[in-house]
């Protein structure tokens, strides 16, 4: 015999098809919906059609967006001579949160992984290279994490540049505030000693 | 200007009202929602309005049903002579998953707490009160939480019974499995003691 009515057994399962979300969360979740009220739970239905609907790909930058192109490109109060290079929307959303990046954007959609068959075709590294040919950049700044992908397309995408009139630069990699100095691995430990800077004046 | 374009907003912010998830998680999901195929995504938006629609209370013991009576009170292999009175229908699932509870159950829909100004009147009492007179029930188990409602509750409900020919007794608290000593509260330490079991032949 089944534990739940079908319905309630429905949405606790596609509740646990999201990240991290194991049947003890679900049933929680599921319960807390059965105690909202119907407005609510019709508004979180819609929303959830809504969002796969109405959003797709900045035809420019990659963003997420509901019109053709994102606020941000359409943004002329920010800086486009300046464009930060991402993995996913997900970063754009990182860098907005900061608040002081007033450049654009350029997501990739992935990163170069030749293990996983992932080459510089998959990404999109072609509209970033019609950006430069045709948009006024004066610098790339590459955000991506520090793995090997990473490294790998950072690497490739600086190569490409080399030709260019701009300027290709990479984030700082290093010991993240609030951390203690235990806990740092040796690889970060290595690159924050590498790119140290200097504290007194020049000599 | 706004991070996220308005579906997505939207989507967070009803991920959000659900128990424990802030806006790290919600995003998290949202992302993955996004991700998700339109099949899976509108057997999700269907999923939340048929839980609130179809799913109502049991007419006998207030279990969640899709049908007048729930699974529980149908089945009539189970033991109608043993009512588990609990205080929500997420207690039913969690002595279902244990499994060797073979009776029946009663949902109080709450516990009496005079400081929240819930007396007796406001769960259901009434028709417990019903069932004994009405089904052939000797045993009343109360296994609702140990907490001063809790305990009110439990001491009502004995008080009421105490001219019926039922038995009211209640679940054991003590040391639960699995956990040093040294995390025990002493109050639960004073039932355990007050509990305690021979372990010898009886002398």
């Amino acid at each position: 015999m089944a534990i739940y009515p079908k319905s309630l057994r429905d949405l606790i399962d596609c509740l646990k098809k999201m990240p991290s979300i194991g049947e003890k969360s679900a049933e929680r979740m599921a319960f807390s919906i059965m105690n909202m009220d119907i407005d609510q739970i019709k508004l979180f239905s819609q929303s959830l059609l809504n969002v796969k609907n109405n959003i797709k790909k900045c035809k420019k930058c990659n963003n997420l967006t509901e019109s053709e192109f994102c606020d941000i490109c359409n943004d002329n109060s920010r800086n486009g001579e300046t464009l930060c290079v991402v993995e996913s929307p997900k970063n754009v959303i990182l860098f907005e949160k900061i608040g002081s990046y007033n450049g654009k954007y350029h997501i990739l959609n992935g990163l170069i992984s030749p293990l996983d068959g992932i080459t510089p075709n998959d990404i999109d590294i072609k509209n970033l290279i019609n950006r430069v040919e045709t948009e006024n950049i004066k610098e790339i700044i590459i955000a991506v994490k520090p793995s090997i992908e990473g490294e790998t397309t950072a690497l490739y995408i600086s190569k490409i540049f080399e030709n260019y009139p701009v300027v290709v630069s990479k984030i700082a990699h290093g010991v993240p505030l609030g951390t203690d100095m235990e806990y740092i691995d040796a690889l970060t430990l290595e690159l924050a000693l590498e790119d140290r800077k200097k504290i007194s004046d020049e000599k």
